[in-house]
């Protein structure tokens, strides 16, 4: 499928295509293209850009990052698709585990998963062996690996379920999302919700675990002023603005 | 993949499953799953139900289709999986005929397409045979049937991309859209948009031909009434209430 250059959507387009590949090589499920859909939308909304509540979200995910003792990024077929490269490489700078993690499990497609980001130059990626379960959850999806989520402190989500997110919560983790929906129950529930973009949230978490290194004083204020409901509240607002300029 | 009823968002999951199905038949492109998740983003944020001002813009639509004299309804691979029974009825209520006409145009998924709607139903479906071009628009997104599209002079449009909604307008056709988006293309060059989701908008739409078949007076009073960009407004307005209870 060729697309115009001068479509005024050319930039999706292509990414959606990209998406669709991978589709067919087995790393996004089918059904991983219909929340990229939906984050199109949202993110549409918010103007396509890095607002200020997410740009301090953002930073609140570094600082925490940084103050953890295990932490883990969590990555499913879609952040791979978009983002391989930028997650691996925060979790390099961190340093944090990676562990795959997917909605639509297969042994099949764990492996598809795990060996993208391997090819993508990730190392010891976590998820091929899932011998922990995670209470308050039904179904495989409580899988995870002891090494990884299981025994982490703090967890990037980027792009994940709500009922996972719950889960994660409620195993007493720090739970840090990445979601472009701001009333979703992954939204709602986590600690620190990233209304942002995954390919513009995920270097500006890298750049801020840089600057936040060397300055504990700085992180301690971040996680300790930060408010989650209010972070919606105004990523919802920005929202509106597009709505009702 | 089995869903777990309980699932707080069952229902999505099921059509979510459905349209990945359609997807591995040919019905439906992967990218238009991208397109059903942004539908999925915004029909979240009308609060999943008919709007006051969907609801007119619906009654509208029927006034605008009963009174065309030669009214075509067009269907995508998308508005197939979601709604192929839905508009083949509306199809026979008003009567109009139906031509598939596809973003993602190949001959083999116009065959899949047209023999998916002949298995429901549908009679004289168009779309196999595209002779025609509208003007204005690059591609072979320009292609149409002589006897369809072409010589239209009302055409409903349930999911279409802009490109080919403003190619309909300039080619002086009226076009009436069904669209989730009150912000896209298709929603502002449409003359009337109905801002809802495709199972809710259609079977009101037919109901509205129903009403209204022997209500001329009604009909011309709604379209001479009606202000799309009043409705785009109060659509956008739905959404901030969301956004902003």
């Amino acid at each position: 499928m060729e697309i115009s250059r001068d479509h005024p959507r050319y930039r999706s387009l292509v990414v959606r295509e990209r998406m669709s590949e991978l589709v067919r090589q087995g790393v996004v499920a089918p059904t991983g293209l219909i929340a990229h859909g939906r984050g199109e939308a949202f993110d549409y909304m918010i103007g396509e850009r890095t607002t200020e509540t997410a740009a301090r979200a953002e930073r609140t995910v570094a600082a925490w990052l940084l103050e953890a003792r295990r932490p883990v990024i969590t990555i499913n077929g879609n952040a791979a698709g978009l983002c391989a490269e930028g997650l691996l490489s925060l979790a390099r700078a961190v340093p944090a585990r990676v562990e795959v993690n997917l909605f639509h499990r297969s042994p099949e497609r764990v492996e598809k998963v795990v060996s993208y980001l391997e090819n993508m130059g990730g190392k010891d990626v976590l998820g091929r062996v899932q011998a922990s379960r995670l209470e308050g959850i039904a179904s495989d999806r409580a899988m995870c690996c002891t090494e990884g989520i299981y025994q982490a402190d703090v967890v990037l989500i980027p792009l994940e379920d709500g009922d996972r997110a719950g889960a994660l919560v409620k195993a007493g983790k720090t739970v840090l999302a990445i979601d472009l929906n701001p009333l979703s129950r992954t939204a709602l529930e986590s600690h620190v919700t990233v209304v942002d973009e995954l390919t513009r949230a995920v270097p500006n978490i890298e750049r801020a675990v840089h600057e936040l290194r060397d300055d504990p004083e700085e992180r301690k204020r971040l996680i300790l002023e930060f408010d989650n409901g209010e972070n919606l509240r105004l990523s919802r607002e920005a929202m509106c603005l597009t709505l009702r300029p």
